[in-house]
């Protein structure tokens, strides 16, 4: 692991890390936000996944996460949000598909298959990179993230109930199997029998049985993907009569982007740090 | 005025705008952040001035102002740094002069006369349109600015005290015409004749008489430009035994970014409310 950046923020660090990742096959970059608290011992973590497009950057410059992080002792940790580098299959004029476009899979088709396993990167090869370089409590980890990120966050959680023990979701692509926005890429990353896909879409994962306690959902009202790719109403419908608490909140005005998600951020961690103690 | 973006943001408005302008004799884009308290009648105004290589973006995206200012009813509007396009003058291998780099002065040399007017357009033409358009407060103004803006907010309010109740900085540039980043361009802007340029100094301005009641001024220890381009003990010097109060703190850690700017605009702008009402 290399530190590519480092700032004093807020009393803690943030740090810019690059790493040579197996699951991946090539170079990754992450960021780590450490509070000051982590001086004194292991701390709670928050992983942070980006949507469509984005980098580890995004949230980092305008996700406004720091001061709340610094005051709640949350190491926050955003990873990016597909493999990169020249000889990583993509398809450029597309933004919903390769480079940026992850969706946090283990793609199984041709040409994806190598390198495009963000599922596997996220859940097992970043996790054990983070534990050893930074004072992680793992009993104490939480997941969040934005659109595809929050697609991600959700699906992660109710696959590693164990592992989390808080998962919320800022404007999330809640199924993405029928979704305009993922649809397709679930077709080129998993082959097109559709019954590959619920594994990767938060909706069927309930419908098939996995639970997970509780979910803080925010979405903008004004949300230009709300209909065509978003539809939180579908998870809504999905986890009723399952015992899963999902509350979701619809905020007049608001769109897609880190103004947003920035205006929230504070509610969000709030609420994670209260459920990991 | 053209808007050109618009988000809700913390319950108020997030916008960008351009105009063309009649001192820079060119379009300029600026970005104003309204709170919602501006609904119910005029609200105090404050004016952020960027640093060297920015645009109105960088701190509309990474300054964490908009919390702060929503809950203090603040209007903030962050100007860019330089006339813009491609008719305008520049030297696009030097980040210290031209596109980027107005330093906030009246230029009387040529090439740069004609567009490089940004004092007369950030104290007359702005303010003016800006009066226009949003319900403002013009009895209740405070300036502040990072780097090139910090000399841009000291050397306004030394000149405009009438105007401006409050000022603060964020590592400003204190004494332009003697540093290694300002005093080429001062040259190049104002000709080789250095008393011109002290009119554009805020520790010269000090020096010469000029007055205003009290700065606050934060500064990062490790900021790489310290010792030759920033030198915050000139200012200090210069106001000792003047009347003028000087808050001036300095961070151990924190460096030159937007790291550090967000970490302390929260008491930037809790100061420069208290002051403005």
């Amino acid at each position: 692991m290399k530190m590519i950046a480092q700032h004093i923020a807020f009393g803690g660090v943030q740090g810019v890390f690059t790493h040579e990742s197996i699951a991946c096959k090539g170079e990754m970059t992450f960021a780590v936000y450490v509070p000051p608290q982590a001086t004194h011992g292991p701390r709670p973590v928050l992983w942070y996944l980006s949507g469509l497009t984005c980098t580890h950057a995004n949230v980092m410059e305008k996700g406004e996460y720091r001061r709340l992080a610094s005051e709640l002792g949350l190491i926050v940790v955003c990873p990016d949000t597909s493999p990169r580098g020249q000889e990583v299959p993509d398809e450029p004029t597309n933004w919903q598909m390769g480079k940026g476009a992850g969706f946090y899979l283990d793609a199984t088709e041709e040409p994806w298959a190598e390198q495009y396993r963000m599922y596997t990167y996220i859940t097992e090869e970043l996790p054990t990179l983070v534990g050893q370089h930074f004072r992680i409590d793992t009993k104490r980890q939480g997941i969040l993230g934005h659109s595809m990120g929050g697609h991600g966050a959700l699906t992660i959680a109710l696959k590693n109930p164990e592992r989390f023990r808080s998962c919320s979701a800022f404007a999330p692509i809640v199924a993405p199997s029928s979704a305009d926005w993922s649809a397709g890429a679930f077709e080129k990353y998993l082959g097109p029998d559709s019954a590959a896909w619920r594994k990767y879409d938060a909706c069927a994962l309930v419908e098939d049985g996995a639970r997970f306690p509780e979910f803080l959902i925010d979405q903008g009202q004004a949300d230009a993907f709300l209909d065509a790719g978003l539809r939180p109403w579908l998870f809504e419908d999905a986890t009723k009569d399952t015992g899963i608490k999902l509350e979701l909140r619809v905020h007049e005005g608001y769109d897609h982007s880190y103004y947003f998600i920035s205006t929230f951020m504070e509610d969000h961690l709030t609420w994670h740090a209260r459920r990991l103690g």
